[in-house]
């Protein structure tokens, strides 16, 4: 299944990167397949390997934070794999043209 | 913590209430504190309480689908409880006011 | 159509009841029919209303914020209407049971 | 302001890519600045340019489909501008390494 999540912390002010490096170094380092994004990060593996990473990045966020804001979502299609590049070339593919990644 | 989440089959057609009702009555007999709502149910507890009730009905309704989509949007704050409807009337009481719940 | 949306400023603490209450404010007195929940709000409307009045609660919510997060999901069913209620009482009617609401 | 959005048909079955198409032909042809993501699309603009391409992808989805699904999710800071890459650039350069995109 392919899981897109982000972590933000409601309390340090208005940048926020260096708390999103440390879960962007957790999730590089966890061996899933992942692509960051400019508004989150998508894995890809089954449900107890990606929430088990999300659980992680979570709660080292938690730690450093009075509050926390966390979003996730979940395409779980059957017998679908490889998808983080395949959904895309399966559109590029129906217009014919390269889109932007 | 509190998430608020809804899991829907993409290949059931248009009428959905069966299969969401499969994960309410999952969801009502867990013993967790939550509140259906018309987009999702919130449900409150600590991060393995509330992983595991979701990943039960994520499982019960990936068993019945080819293809689902789950979205989880989670707002954990420290030492803060009871906030299914402590945070409603927190916003009541600043307007002075009752709201449409 | 049915709109579930929550905007939150990043920059204010933890705290953040001051700011949701002036967006509820908005929203008690559009005329659009809502519910309030412990995660969001849900509307119900065609695009345009609904998207016009979560357009000024950002921007209000903006106007007081260096940086905010605004989440909307949206349930959007030919000819469906009174669906704030009418999908609950459409579960509990296949459960045979009162929910929590 | 940069928002992140999907909208899926929920009466087509569990293969989805001429309809995901359609809107990426829209997103592609808007001129506007995005970036296409396994789980959904970026765009960059102001509240206006971006929520009415959004509407747009809505509405020309809704007219092939009796009941769909759209989420989107905003983060508007003020002043920040080129952020499809500059959040990425940020974090890798907080953690002095490239990350997957």
């Amino acid at each position: 299944m392919l899981a897109f999540f982000s972590i933000s912390p409601l309390d340090k002010g208005e940048s926020l990167s260096e708390y999103v490096a440390a879960s962007l170094d957790l999730i590089d380092k966890s061996g899933l397949p992942y692509k960051i994004g400019p508004m989150g990060t998508t894995v890809e593996g089954d449900w107890d390997q990606v929430m088990s990473l999300i659980g992680e990045c979570h709660k080292l966020m938690r730690s450093k934070s009075q509050r926390i804001a966390t979003s996730i979502k979940i395409d779980d299609r059957v017998g679908a794999n490889d998808r983080l590049t395949g959904k895309i070339e399966s559109i590029e593919a129906r217009l014919g043209r390269k889109l932007e990644r």
